[in-house]
Formats: C-alpha cells, structure tokens, sequence
C-alpha cells in the first residue's frame, strides 16, 4: 500500500545482499509487523525515535525493554563516558565489577553474590547448569511457550537443532500447577531447575499473570523436591519492582537473571544467587572476551542509582495505568472490547475474538501511520522518559484509529 | 612474598564476598597468576595501564586480545562516542548493521554474508547449529584442548554438564591428519561440522602451527565428505591477516567467527559466511537483547578503517619479531633455551624442560615485579600502540629477569 520507495526499503535490500534475510532475530520482517513499520533506525532519545525516513515516533518498544530510564539518558552516558577514558576491557575487571556486585546483592534482598555477562542468554543458560551442579540432577522444566533466550534447549527457532538439545528438557503449561505437580511426582527427582518469567509474557499472546497460590505453589514444589527455582527477569526484572520482580509477586528464587533494564542500552546481563549456590556457581565456567567491560558497569551502577531516585517503577506503573485508561475508554467508545493484559508498565494488546491477530495489527498499524509505536504482538514497555503528555498523546491517535477501524467495520 | 596488603587485594577481599570466587572466568586467580599480577586494573591507554594501587605496566595481553589498536584508542572512542549520541539499542537496527556486514563481506573473500551478536561463543555456538541445520546431520568435531567458548559442548571447566551436552562431539589431536581422516572413515556421514582455529592456540602449552599440507587435508576432507568447516577466527582474527587468518594459512573455511579485534574493546563478535549457507543462517534462531547495538557496530568500521590505513597486521608481524629477537639474544645471553612459539604478533613463551611451567612462571613473575606483563601461560598480544621503544624496554627488563633466574640457579 506504500507510494514510493522508502530509505528503509532501500537499506533492507542492501541488507539482503550481506545478511541472511536482511534483518534477523526477534525484529526480522518476518516476524510479521505491518508495513508501515520501520526497518532501520536513525536515533532515539527518551521515548522517542527517528526511523530512517526522518519520521518520528513516541515509541512504547522502549528497544525491547532495554531502555528503563529513555533513550541516551545524560546521566548513564556521562557516567559511561567518564569510564570510558579510564577504560573498558582491560585484563582485569575493575573495581566497578566488585561495586555492581555489591549493589545488586543489596537490591536483591535473597541474593548473596552476583557474575556478569553480556547477554540474557549467557546467564539464563548458566543458572540451569549452576543447578546441574548444585543438584547433581540433569532436567530443567519449563513453561511451554516461555522465552528463555536463543540457545538450543529453549529458542524458538526451528533450526540447527539436535534431538540431544531437548531431551533433559520439560515442560508444563503456564498456571497449570496440577500439571507441575504431576510431572514433579513423576521425574522430581531428575529434576535440578524449574526455570520461569515472574508471568507469563509470551509473544503472540495475551500476557498471564500467576494464579492464585501458584507461586507459593511453585515454591513448595521445589523446597520439597531440591529443585533449583530460577527467575527469569531479564524482561521484566526492575520494571515491577527495584529489588527484582519476585518482591513485586511475593515469592523468593534460588537463582535470578537480569539483563535489559540493568544496562539501559549498555549491553550487560547478570545473575544473582542465594548462598547454598555459591559453591556451584564456581564450578561453572563463565566468561567472554568481554565480560569485564567496566564502561557497562558503570552504566548499571549509574541506571540503579536513578532508578532508585527518580522511582522509576512507580513512575512507570502509573504511567501505565494513565495508558490503560486512556485506551480502555478511547476502545469503548468506538464500540471495541480491548484490554492492556500483563503489568501496567509492561502490557500487551488484546482485542477480544481476535484469534487471527487481525484487528491488534490493524489497530497497531493505524497508530504507526501517526507515528505511535505500538507493537502487534510483543508486550509494550513505558520508560522513565515517558511524560504523560506523551502518553495523552498516544491515546489520541489510538482513538483516531479505534475509529478508523469502526469505520471499516461499516 | 608481599610486604602490605595492596589495595589489589583489598579490592579481592570485598569481591569475595559478593561474587563467587571473587573473579571468575579465564583471569580468576586460579588460573594460577604468580602473586605479584594484579587483580583488579584502574585504568588503560594504549599499550599501557594502571592497576589499582598505581603501578603502571607495558602489556603484553591487550584485554586477551580484544585491543588491536591499543586501549582507548582516540579515533574508535570518538566514532562509538557520535554514534551513541544518535543511539545505541534501540527498536531495530541502524545502517551501521548493513555497512557493516558489507564492510566484512567485502574484507573476508569468501563471505557472502555476515550477522553480528556479543561474544564470540555467541558465533561458535551458532556457526555449529547453522551446520547442523545444512547438513541434516548432529557431530561436531574439533581438536583436544582447543578453547571455542564457554557453552557446555566445548567449555573447559569441569561444572554443570550432563552427558547429553558433549554426545555429538568428537575430538581428534591437532595437527594429526590421520587420526582425523580415520574419524571420518567411521563417522563422517554423521559429521555436520569440523571446527578449528587457524592454528593450535590452547592454554598452558606451546603454540603449534599447522603442519605442512594439515590445513589442505582438512579442506580435502571435508568437501569431500560434505562436512561444513567453521574457522573459529575469535582469538587471532584480524591479528595475522586483515582479510582473516584463513589467508594467513592459506584455506578456505565455510563459516569464519570473530570476535575480540573486531570492536577495540567493544563487545561484538561476528560470523560470516559462504553464500550456500545463507538459507541454513536463515533458519537458526540469532538474537540478544543488545544485538543491533550501534554503538559496537560504530566502533569495529572505525576499527576496520585505521587496522588497513595503518597496515596493522604487518606493523604487528614486525614488533612480534623484534619481541622474539630481543628477548631470544637475552635468553641466550643467560644460558637460557627459550622460545616464542605462534605468530609472531601473538606468541607464546617456552622454556626448554619446563613441563611444570616453573620457569615461564618465575621469568614472567620478575618482569611483572618491574611493570612489563608477560602472561605465563596464556598467548600474548602486540597491539598497534606498542612503539619499538616499548618493546626495547620490555626486552631489557626480561634480560634482568632471566639474569635473576641464572643466578637462582647458581
């Protein structure tokens, strides 16, 4: 439905040439958005972008969560440029590594040590194999449909993978904690981790939060049984609460994984643990050429210390509802029911019967038009750089295409 | 040995308690430094850095290899530094992606492609699945002792695997063409990949180069066998051939993975690609949360620009020489059999009947107590910083070290 050629067109097929596919991961085209999304990128700042065509967008990706406090937050870069004149890789950590141990195991309340690495998948991976030795055992079991990251045993890819990948690898269904049970009677003692999201974001559907009882149920599966519970709160973690997201649900981990709101752009993961794990974390190899870049540390300590003194989370959880509000009225006024399933300051799009998606990326489609960043079937993300002008302006165009689609219905 | 407590080991102390072991990774102490190498780094310009209690050193590691050009090198700071202003992990990539695959596509000869994640296991990992998916078939083979990552088919500690992690690896002894033809005999229908680096750069020994005629029987056996050969280029890449160490050697891989070179200390690692594997790339799931950090992709073109301006890889070819020459007449000159195995750019050190490493560690200990860090049991790096009167004073400070090891013996 395009007139022209965009420059972002033009990049993909330049990027077709040098890149299987042109773009891939979880922002491939095909992954399905509509076409009035962007391929490439130009700038960001705060919660807003530029896409290569010059069109600016109030985004609501955040860079998929990556972004806590906005886009080049001034004080984070300051605090990584001053690093980066001291340095950044060198052959030794540097006592920034030692500090952002020491504010992690004093924001994680159950958490008596901390390593780094770079990706959410470094360390996800790594607390299943820190259970493997803590327990001896050899099973992970986990949610069907949750994202753990891009290795072998969890991707949701299809390819280059091996039948010896899976086969020490369980699953149940989300909430189901008969199911849990069951298969914790079953193999229990096999099992060495139950690794889960504190809820249950999966992309291509509405957001689950924990039942009633699941996570006390969860837990005293695993005391019961020696199973190692690991959160993964690369998503979600300082989003739903400062000291990680299992504060926010009221349950307590063995292990956890942080990544994208840790480094506010800066490219750093981490996993903190409880002391009975301390001796396996050593067991386990853990390093990258990389692992101790001081300039994201110091982006982490500073992206802490904001977030502590701006709060951020009650921000964003406000924020959020400013946003549900604003939608759920703008929808039922043009006759369409709609919800913000998941957390307020992480909330996924859903139109009721829409099982074929169609209306969520009409509707998202129609936003992007006016430059809204509203993504079809990925959960949102509110930054600290949100103002609620912003927000307010946001609902205004979702309320021009709420009716748009009305219109189309006639 | 030590008189006071440094803040070196004031700063391991506080660590302990926070991080497992303290440091983890291939620079924890167990690796097994001599006491007067430092912990913790403060600071690092050029070929040069600061520990934490202001003692300045000549290094010889180059952040393990991950700065070409030196530490903080001005002309990289300043591009990654404009690029951060624009952005840096936001909701898609940038064109720095696309410039740089074609950058690196029009560097590697035989690359028809390229995608781009943190760490070079990020790659290795990767490049085996991406075989797997072409050939339909499960086994990986590689040499005994060769470093690829710190996944659980191939990392070199002992925690957290299950045997399922390493049934589809084989092993066969670097540089022994027979013992690798045998193993395909037997099992090379089911051999999806053969995985090496360029030459044999493990820990705790010598450096050994491929033998005359290994690398063209490899490449033999592979096309004849359809078995998909990955060059793990993540150590050496862009140190022994601007173009890839493949050209060094002279062969051709199917898949190359690179990682420390490329970014001058930012954390990017790549894989590039001949073009009848672009399908299977397709296939195999690749993403992190900070994949398309622009911010990296910025600092490896600027690095790529200045490594050809300033014909790096000879310039380093040439002080690697003068290293070896400098302290080999030195070595002799105290009675010394000492040799620089590998590339000259990244040698090795060795001492003649030194299989318990006594002797590299008692040299590289004296030369550390004087501020020039040789590694005792890791490969060194040249860098493009280091001037011929950095290496001349390292190489009179080895000679008082091995006059003091003369005289121990006397």
């Amino acid at each position: 439905m395009k007139k022209e050629t965009t420059r972002s067109d033009e990049l993909f097929l330049r990027a077709t040439k040098v890149v299987p596919g042109g773009i891939y991961g979880h922002v491939a085209p095909a992954g399905g958005l509509p076409e009035v999304f962007p391929h490439y990128a130009e700038s960001g700042k705060g919660c807003r972008f530029r896409d290569v065509d010059g069109k600016e967008w109030i985004d609501f990706l955040c860079g998929y969560g990556s972004s806590l406090l906005g886009y080049a937050d001034p004080e984070v870069d300051e605090a990584a440029e001053r690093q980066r004149r001291d340095g950044s890789v060198l052959n030794q950590p540097t006592e920034r590594m030692v500090e952002l141990a020491e504010a992690l195991t004093d924001r994680i309340d159950f958490a008596q040590w901390a390593v780094f690495a770079k990706n959410g998948s470094d360390v996800t991976t790594w607390a299943t194999r820190v259970a493997r030795e803590h327990t001896g055992r050899s099973l992970v079991v986990k949610a069907k449909g949750a994202y753990h990251g891009v290795d072998a045993w969890c991707d949701p890819g299809f390819g280059g993978r091996i039948a010896e990948d899976r086969a020490a690898v369980r699953e149940f269904v989300w909430n189901d904690l008969d199911g849990l049970t069951q298969l914790v009677e079953e193999e229990g003692e096999d099992i060495a981790a139950l690794i889960l999201t504190p809820y249950h974001h999966a992309a291509f559907g509405a957001s689950e939060m924990p039942a009633d009882g699941f996570w006390t149920g969860v837990e005293d599966l695993c005391r019961e049984q020696g199973i190692v519970l690991v959160l993964d709160d690369v998503r979600a973690g300082f989003r739903l609460h400062e000291g990680g997201s299992h504060r926010h649900f009221g349950f307590t981990p063995d292990l956890s994984c942080y990544s994208k709101a840790l480094g506010n752009g800066y490219a750093i993961s981490a996993c903190a643990g409880r002391e009975e794990y301390r001796r396996a974390a050593r067991e386990v190899f853990l390093t990258g050429s990389c692992w101790n870049d001081a300039v994201s540390m110091a982006a982490a300590l500073k992206c802490i210390e904001i977030a502590k003194r701006e709060n951020v989370v009650e921000r964003l959880d406000l924020l959020g509802r400013r946003l549900e509000d604003g939608l759920q009225s703008q929808a039922k006024a043009h006759g369409y029911s709609f919800a913000l399933t998941g957390p307020p300051s992480m909330p996924f799009p859903w139109f009721e019967e829409d099982d074929n998606l169609y209306a969520v990326q009409r509707f998202c489609g129609f936003c992007a038009e006016e430059g809204v960043f509203f993504h079809p079937h990925h959960n949102w993300f509110l930054c600290g750089a949100h103002a609620e002008a912003d927000i307010d302006e946001a609902v205004e165009v979702a309320g021009r295409a709420f009716a748009r689609m009305a219109q189309e219905k006639d």
